[in-house]
């Protein structure tokens, strides 16, 4: 018997669903504008519907093994969907049990962050790894923190909140209400804040003078920096050593082998990576030097949120 | 059958060793000074011969089951005591099996921290929790980070680390080499020179103006704040504030149930945990706050370090 799982990714934007066997395959993917949706019961009865017109086409040897969903704010625990500013839904949604009614089958949900760490170890460039860190980074700084071969959940199913953690007391505001998060400094919007600060408070010649600040993306910032731009490739540089100071901090508590890097922001490659190794090293203790591999990860961005979701399946 | 560990705690100044049943009862404590031994195995035969001497006379259902020990820098994957600066060994000592040829049993060896965080967790405060960041403050800063009832230990054995992580870029120097760790704030010697930076950058009239820098230590200044003395008071708050806006991060990533403080610096009490609370707190997501205990740990300073090490033993 050859066994499938659904894969859902509950996006603010879009919802992406896929059948995926255990080896990563992805036989079947398909999507839908979330807020078309605004009762959960309804965007899971869409996805059961579309579950009831590929069901007749599996194999004869193939069968639904369960349904792994990953949503923001998901938590493996309750099962719910608590407090997500991006979904436009109720407090508390208890999106397991609503999926478990229609599928009749295990169901596992967790946050966006947790189920990408989770495809990660099992289809990615994890596989190998069972101390890992993994950071997300694109609207937000997201991480997934595996040790001895397991997630980190905590207490409440709240762990890996690193996009939150610390960067300076009293700086920028964070999306979340806190100053000076980590996130605010790394990811989409505060790659394009450090680029308006530089621009603003120096006179280094660049490209991006030519654009508004509201045209400004990291994108944009980033096609600079391949054309050698000073200002663009000190955006990069400060915004690695922001966040392999950082690492450095995470490093030292849990002593991966590997910090795996994913998201939009995350394609920047070299770019970001060279001034997160040097400030990461450079708040190492002697002995945690030169022994942790910071790489991108192994899954397309397109595909990724699927396996992660769809790789819970598996776990369990 | 009864069983019984004999568990180790070797330190810099003083070893001390005891027989402890399965509830934490210690039914023998014998000590040493370290530095009389330079060889280890001298050191571990010393302790044999006393135990060759408590033997006969245990009762017919008692026997040994194991040995734990706790050194610092103790290595629990490699059996190894590596680097440790405040030992006179050489570089890399095989401790487990130097014990495990005398003692003919299991041994397990750990790090000072570990070995006292899984002794919180059997007989201590940490009893009923699975998820929770055990703090040792006195002369250094050392941590345990336990996951589901699992401590952490990474890729090597090295995590927990969290005195050098990092508090002020480019602040004081730390006993590691490294600026600006946790650790040179918040240890014996941190309070220390906090107290020493607030005698003299303000005027502030203090009972620890009648004693010169050499001469204040934690204990002086904890019964200076105990007299409502206000500079001494101030360094209680200014050191909980660093520790707890560090442990927002530690939280935020591991989001533990309880954080368990432990060590001389410890017995500050409220002294101390009342900013640490407040700190803390200032620096979470708000689905993280008032979630999060922090209690005194109720292992005796004394018997801690031996019942960390015997521990271990029941643990595996």
């Amino acid at each position: 018997m050859k066994e499938l799982a659904l894969g859902i990714d509950i996006g603010g934007t879009n919802t992406v669903f896929g059948l995926v066997d255990e080896k990563g395959n992805i036989f079947f993917q398909n999507s839908f504008k979330t807020k078309n949706y605004s009762n959960p019961n309804d965007l899971a009865k869409v996805i059961y519907d579309k579950w009831l017109e590929i069901k007749p086409k599996l194999k004869e040897n193939e069968k639904l093994k369960g349904v792994g969903i990953g949503a923001p704010n998901g938590n493996y625990f309750t099962g719910c969907v608590e407090f997500a500013p991006n979904l436009n839904w109720n407090k508390k949604v208890p999106l397991k049990s609503i999926f478990e009614k229609y599928f009749k089958v295990p169901v596992y949900l967790n946050n966006d962050a947790n189920a990408a760490t989770i495809g990660e170890m099992m289809f990615g460039a994890a596989k190998k790894y069972k101390d890992f860190i993994f950071i997300t980074i694109g609207t937000g700084l997201g991480s997934g923190f595996v040790s001895n071969g397991k997630l980190i959940y905590g207490y409440k199913g709240l762990a890996g909140e690193f996009g939150h953690t610390l960067h300076i007391p009293n700086g920028r505001l964070c999306g979340c209400g806190k100053k000076g998060c980590l996130e605010a400094y790394v990811s989409a919007n505060g790659i394009k804040n450090t680029a308006i600060e530089i621009l603003k408070n120096s006179k280094i010649k660049s490209l991006l003078r030519n654009f508004s600040n509201s045209e400004l993306t990291p994108k944009l910032i980033y096609k600079a920096a391949l054309k050698k731009d000073k200002l663009a490739i000190r955006v990069f540089n400060i915004t690695g050593e922001i966040l392999g100071t950082k690492l450095a901090d995470a490093v030292l508590i849990t002593n991966p082998q590997a910090i795996i890097l994913f998201g939009g922001i995350s394609n920047a490659g070299k770019l970001l990576i060279k001034p997160i190794k040097n400030a990461m090293e450079n708040n190492l203790l002697p002995v945690f030097k030169n022994c942790v591999k910071i790489i991108q990860s192994k899954l397309l961005d397109k595909n990724a949120a699927v396996l992660g979701a769809a790789a819970m399946v598996w776990q369990k």
